[in-house]
């Protein structure tokens, strides 16, 4: 029998977090690609436009005005999936036509002023704000709400209707699959291995290597030993941290570059703005604020769909819908890609 | 408090083939949208071509030539993502990292010699072959393999890179994620309430009529109650039967005729050859042949991505992949619209 090599063997990995497991079959990057290729996004994106809703001074939807913001600015979306007054379903009849209450508020946070930037072009001291905001609406909306999922739909790829730099804050009243999925998983290994599951696994590749993509004094990205998406990453603090809220301002400082440089090879890697889907996971608020949450680790997933270029995605699709994600290319593989790119921005290098 | 209406109060629905939630807020297909427009497909797709591996006598990349086939025709995929003597990883030396071998074969399997047909343009006859073989290729892959997954991913949109009308069959020596989680839910359920889950769920469903989108003798098919994805269907067996193997003649006739009605119904909705994938689950197989899968129900799964028309689709993205999946319009309303669009389809009426 042959010796295995993780890019020539087809295997599976366990995911932890998510009690599941990845195959990854990564001879599959040979196959040739005749199928769907992605239309170019959009390049020529105005600083100002008189017409797009998120724009400081223009009118939304809604009929309200924007104020003439020169930070960060939030306002309630004026199409919430989640209201916080929707009236109860009531008692279910049947175990096999359960529903219930879902209550909460959805909220748009635009990053900057300007149109035609994005986190990696901004500023750090830019970045820093936007982070600070996030830390406020954890603690303002996470004081009621049981989970308060911040997210990014980057790109039209991933769903995005407006060019302008944004991202959306739901508050909901229950805890949702994903985070109690993760809540569950974390506190398993918690009670077994007693120490928090994410800051061990940040130990590991601290000194493994082979899956870091960047890394500061606070922080550490990494493409996870069990990545579904090709260049997906996981951001984690090194310091045992429950929530963004509880971030210092240096690892707030810090956490701003990261971000920044992690996103700059992102967008290096096909010349592009990368499309992405990220989004924070910390421990639930609300009235899990009073329990036990050690078993938590604050991260940010960062799920690009992008595969072989700027225009050829990754489908998740029969297979994956129907039985287990597979990948094409190795963890290692995707984490020394991006860690070799270079860690000046395409777009301002040789200015 | 306003009395509670699905169509314009979101809720919680519970899916207990995943033990997970899915929101529905049906309120937000009121909001406009200016997001990604798809291309649309290829309408003029050739009989044959003599460029494409997949038609008879064609040469494919391997070299290997098919034969001239007059009904289905199966190969081994070129590019296998599961192949059948793959090395063990080996021990794995942290619970965090973890893998372990992953072994099995992928088929490809026409479903006509003719590229510019879909199954719901073929005839019934034709319909039976495909189910014949799917039987065929359960029985004889899973003599050994646990798992053997049917699926079908249909037009460009979900990754399809040859309009030839085919599927694909994966055969592994595990049970992937998906149906381990549908074995342990129904498994509970039938341990709980001493009858199949899905078995009691088409009565239910047969009695309810609201989410039916089309019915037979032998069969239903329905907009789950839990429905993720817009026009998101169901078909189940009216009788209890644990694999596709497992049906009879009848059965199977019957079982191309729904096929051929549902399909019809995707595709005159948007007067589009409907993209989707499918799958089969059935009872696992190989070593767990020999134990007791009372539990089970065959069902076949439809994931159609379209929402607003054949150009937009519905995007999983940041909320969906960070917390959990969201819709815009109930089941219902999702079933009465296919029920009520007609039985021919638009290629082929007025003719
Ligand atoms: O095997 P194919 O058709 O080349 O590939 C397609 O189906 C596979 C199984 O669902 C996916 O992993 C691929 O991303 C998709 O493009
Ligand atoms: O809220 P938006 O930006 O209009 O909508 C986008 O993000 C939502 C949350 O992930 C998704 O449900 C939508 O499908 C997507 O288009």
């Amino acid at each position: 029998e042959a010796t295995f090599d993780p890019k020539e063997h087809q295997h599976l990995r366990y995911n932890p977090l998510r009690d599941s497991w990845v195959l990854v079959s990564a001879h599959r990057m040979k196959r040739p690609w005749a199928g769907q290729v992605e239309k170019p996004a959009e390049e020529h994106v105005p600083r100002y436009d008189p017409c797009n809703p998120l724009c400081p001074g223009n009118t939304r939807a809604n009929g309200e005005v924007n104020p003439h913001y020169d930070s960060t600015f939030v306002f309630e979306n004026d199409f919430p999936a989640l209201q916080p007054d929707a009236p109860d379903p009531g008692p279910h009849q049947h175990p096999l036509f359960q529903s219930k209450a879902a209550r909460g508020v959805c909220k748009v946070m635009c990053f900057h002023p300007w149109s035609d930037v994005t986190l990696p072009l901004m500023k750090k001291e830019e970045v820093v704000k936007v982070i600070d905001k996030w830390a406020e609406l954890v603690e303002e909306l996470g004081a009621t709400y049981p989970w308060v999922q911040i997210f990014e739909n980057k790109g039209a790829m991933m769903g995005c209707s407006n060019p302008h730099p944004h991202c959306q804050v739901w508050a909901s009243n229950f805890l949702p699959n994903e985070p109690a999925l993760s809540d569950r998983c974390q506190r398993a290994y918690y009670q077994k291995h007693g120490e928090p599951l994410l800051l061990e696994y940040a130990k590991q590749e601290a000194e493994k290597k082979e899956r870091v993509v960047v890394e500061s004094s606070d922080w550490l990205a990494v493409v996870p030993y069990w990545a579904t998406w090709p260049y997906q990453t996981l951001l984690l603090p090194r310091r045992h941290v429950l929530r963004i809220s509880d971030l210092t301002k240096d690892e707030r400082e810090d956490l701003a570059d990261i971000m920044k440089r992690l996103l700059t090879k992102y967008d290096n890697l096909f010349e592009v703005s990368f499309p992405y889907s990220m989004g924070w996971h910390g421990a639930p608020t609300g009235p899990y604020l009073e329990g036990d949450n050690s078993h938590w680790q604050l991260h940010a997933h960062y799920y690009p769909p992008l595969l072989r270029s700027a225009l050829v995605k990754k489908f998740m699709v029969g297979y994956e819908m129907l039985a287990l994600e597979q990948r094409d290319l190795t963890p290692e593989q995707a984490a020394e890609k991006l860690r070799n790119l270079p860690g000046e921005h395409y777009k301002t290098s040789g200015n």
